[in-house]
């Protein structure tokens, strides 16, 4: 690949990130007067970097808590921050979880509290129901995670097992006052989707969870079944008047962060166009599908002419059915380098926005025309790995897995396609 | 869904489909004077279908063999329709291609051929070379297939293994003249890559192939790589002077067709956009990502201003995993109709071109947001269906099929998604 396509690619990708900096994105969204005393409470892989820039804005006195993946922290001044496990919960998950509804529970109707929801807060809020244990909550989640559901069927079901998720916290927090600030992560800038929406329910009730139950196949103990039907699981619902007088606003999303990086490629004198900011599905399939656009616009000039960025965000995922390691991104990267093999004037970078590909240490990756190429040169087969959801040890046996670290922020998905 | 909607997408469908008609394809190509002798030649799945059109518009004396899939044969008063075995060759393939070989040979300086080929060529057309059998070449065939090389790079290798194929058909034809006129199913509509190019010679050489071989990890016995250092192996090349004299044109292809429905939605006073004339992969997968441009557009106007139709071709594939009957665009139609379910202002078309989806009677089906509902009033649960493979009851249970019967020619899916 050349190093002036991997580098203006990587240009697009940290002009998507930063358009989702908590910074500027809590700047826009925080209310004119920021003198009063404020609870902060928090969740996310970015909640801990939310919080920091929160307390460089904010005024009035700040107590509060905020839970983020190990190694996600950062030092707050005033909002304590803890650290628990993702994407498979632990007990620190569930004492923060705790301490959160503590908080909530604290409040009265003189107070303010601002609920700062980033990704990934799902997996860090754990607070199994009665009759049901963390173990329980975790093997949920593994199964849900397996099934290939897209994140909307899956907090559609595992809402009804949280003391917290799905509006709880926010009923906890009455008769405070909420102020949610969302950075997005999930098709379409939901806010009851992300972190599975501990101040914000969606509509679902018992029988949507069943349905997405039936819908993806999910094989579900009869435990969780069980629990399902009982009163116990209803959650509230958006007509719920506990939430009339919160407010909720998304600062920050994939849509948001598209923009920015078509922006950014007018500033280098480059078409960039959004294909799609909600691309679910497969990762491997979404890799076919981007691979015959590209070479699309590559043979016939169309739909786009050349030379443009194909962009688009969203989440895939993967049915995982070998044993090998790799997350979404890599998994879409040698899917496409498998497509694209032997074209030139292709590349691309499929990466996630929070810098963490599902449980590796990289982000994504490159892929080009010679990317198979080179796995097969370091000895082995890009097929094969394909085929045994190996992608990690591909893309890094090729030299292009993206490495840089958590990013303090997370919009999904986002991929470039550069075809010249 | 509106008659008006499905009205329009069914007369871009028709477009589509009468681009590719044999008897108005064949008639744009051929020369204008049509009175002297022609010997005819052909192979693939639609060259009896071809050669019959070609009796109709031929005025001189037509004598010729034209080799087809079992069960896909027609009849011809003067051209010969042989049958064979496909996609894994046999004796009546090598018999077939002798009768070709033989007639090309039989060739003179005055006389002029017309040669038909279509998809599907190559596997009709087994001719071992010199020490080599068919059971050589089936095996070197398999292991082409299971490498995951593209055509271009199989046939690079292949052309290498046969007396027939990479031009040697045309070369045998000398002095005589040779006008090739090809159904395309390849991406790009490269003629040298529709049934392995038989008169049209790509510029592969051994040292071409043995870079594909290394290139795609291809472990190939010993005796292929010693046949293919011998100068036998050698195949002829488009800067070959036999071929000086000949023709070549592609009077038919699914990009032909896309853009055949591009400009009747124009004449209709409608926007019409390619998204790709080649996207393979899993059909309820192709369903989502189609659901997902067209929410895109809908809801952001990107990457088009609606009101616009997203056109695709190519073939998806399913992977059974169910009972339930279906073909793939009667899948992609279900997968879509549940991923746009609700949505005002989209609707799709996806069918075959040859008027078959898969093993039904019916071509495809529509889809708007009411399909989903209108499946479930019906007593069906559409996600269960999908689930099951059972996508056809589905569609049916809807009024929602596109029945039309055989079109006579085939050009791969046809997909239109009408977004306004």
């Amino acid at each position: 690949m050349l190093d002036s396509k991997s580098s203006f690619l990587k240009d697009l990708f940290w002009a998507a990130v930063e358009a989702a900096d908590p910074l500027k994105a809590l700047a826009r969204e925080l209310p004119e007067s920021r003198e009063c005393p404020v609870a902060v409470m928090g969740a996310g892989k970015g909640a801990a970097q939310l919080a920091r820039a929160f307390e460089e804005l904010w005024l009035g006195p700040i107590r509060g808590v905020v839970v983020t993946r190990y190694g996600f922290g950062v030092n707050c001044k005033h909002v304590r921050v803890l650290e628990a496990a993702h994407p498979i919960p632990d007990e620190n998950g569930v004492k923060a979880s705790s301490e959160l509804l503590n908080l909530a529970n604290s409040l009265s109707e003189k107070d303010l509290a601002v609920v700062l929801i980033t990704g990934g807060g799902s997996a860090l809020l754990p607070l199994p129901p009665e009759g049901m244990t963390l173990g329980d909550e975790i093997l949920l989640n593994e199964i849900l995670l397996r099934s290939g559901a897209p994140i909307s069927a899956m907090n559609a079901i595992r809402k009804h097992f949280s003391k917290i998720k799905g509006g709880r916290l926010a009923v906890a927090a009455r008769p405070g006052k909420l102020h949610t600030l969302i950075v997005s992560d999930v098709p379409g800038d939901d806010p009851s989707q992300v972190a599975s929406g501990p101040t914000v329910p969606d509509a679902s009730d018992p029988d949507t969870a069943f349905a997405a139950i039936k819908r993806y196949g999910i094989e579900l103990p009869s435990k969780f079944l069980d629990h399902l039907s009982s009163e116990n699981a209803r959650a509230p619902t958006p007509d719920d008047p506990d939430f009339e007088e919160n407010s909720v606003n998304v600062i920050a999303s994939c849509s948001l962060s598209l923009e920015a990086a078509v922006g950014r490629a007018k500033c280098l004198g480059a078409d960039a166009r959004i294909l799609s900011s909600a691309m679910e599905g497969e990762a491997r399939e979404a890799g076919r599908f981007l691979a015959a656009v590209a070479k699309e616009v590559k043979i016939a000039n169309r739909p786009f002419r050349k030379p443009v960025s194909i962009l688009s965000g969203g989440e895939t995922t993967v049915t995982i059915k070998g044993t090998g390691l790799g997350g979404p991104n890599t998994e879409t990267t040698l899917s496409f380098a498998l497509e694209i093999e032997g074209c030139d004037g292709i590349c691309a970078l499929f990466a996630d926005t929070d810098g963490i590909d599902g449980s590796g240490t990289n982000a994504g990756a490159f892929a080009d025309g010679n990317t198979a190429g080179r796995i097969r040169e370091a000895g082995l087969d890009p097929v094969e790995c394909l085929a045994n959801n190996d992608s990690l040890k591909a893309m890094e046996a090729a030299g292009q897995t993206f490495e840089i670290g958590p990013t303090g922020t997370n919009v999904n998905d986002f991929r470039a396609v550069l075809v010249d």
